[in-house]
């Protein structure tokens, strides 16, 4: 594993949630995946082209999601709907762009495509991939409420 | 729709399967996607970056994934396992690559991510996109097992 790839990663994901959100993230400790199960039961993916091929997926718990969407839109929704949902979206696609970022200055060039979000309790996500799958743990608390956060990627 | 994008998937597809599985693939007609579940059970998804952004989805039933694992490798196998999830994974690969070439005769140059495979019945698969999702159905028989396959892609 490359600890640039990391740190990219954690760069990305710490900035947009400060700037958009004002959440400090914090991360656990970067583990190899071992399974394939999805950490959550929301998982935005998308895949990276250029350089480096490669695939990222955020993974979140429902009500993680809410307390995301509520910080950001000052609503008060109690249920994962289809807004939601884009939001999670919507999300994947900014802490790519910030990664990327992130990935330009350390030399590699890289575009993403749309996400995809798939929705349901220990769904089978397959990166398929020769190269190591990364998981890192993301945590927050706020207004009481904590959240977890894992972002899995790989880069061939 | 872009048509010229129908009959790129259309020969990606069908060219695959000829060369690779002697299986003559039939289109039958595209449609809107309406709704977020994946058609089938196993879904392999791979996301287009370059001239156009986009995603598409391979999805189809186990017993489809077998036949067309089996048709492959020569082999029997009754159950879907790793292996079978990594072929739907290189399948959706393949066909990603074979478009592409037919992307690029018609001016659009396009590189792929990572395929990612998706097992579970009736999950949301939601591409985030602004543009309509287009879903190809296909079908084929082949020694007495019919299977059906369905391609959902947007480009933005």
């Amino acid at each position: 594993m490359d600890a640039r790839f990391v740190n990219c990663y954690l760069k990305g994901a710490q900035a947009v949630f400060k700037t958009m959100l004002r959440i400090e993230l914090e991360m656990g400790r970067p583990t190899l995946k071992a399974d394939r199960k999805a950490s959550g039961d929301i998982t935005g993916v998308i895949g990276f082209a250029g350089d480096k091929r490669g695939s990222f997926t955020i993974s979140l718990r429902g009500e993680c999601a809410l307390t995301i969407y509520n910080a950001f839109t000052g609503e008060d929704k109690k249920e994962v709907n289809e807004e939601v949902i884009d939001a999670v979206g919507e999300l994947t696609n900014i802490i790519s762009g910030q990664t990327r970022l992130e990935l330009e200055k350390i030399g590699f060039n890289i575009s993403a495509s749309l996400p995809t979000v798939i929705i349901g309790k220990d769904v089978d996500i397959n990166m398929i991939t020769k190269a190591p799958i990364i998981t890192l743990p993301f945590s927050f608390g706020t207004n009481g409420n904590a959240g977890e956060i894992f972002i899995d990627f790989s880069f061939e």
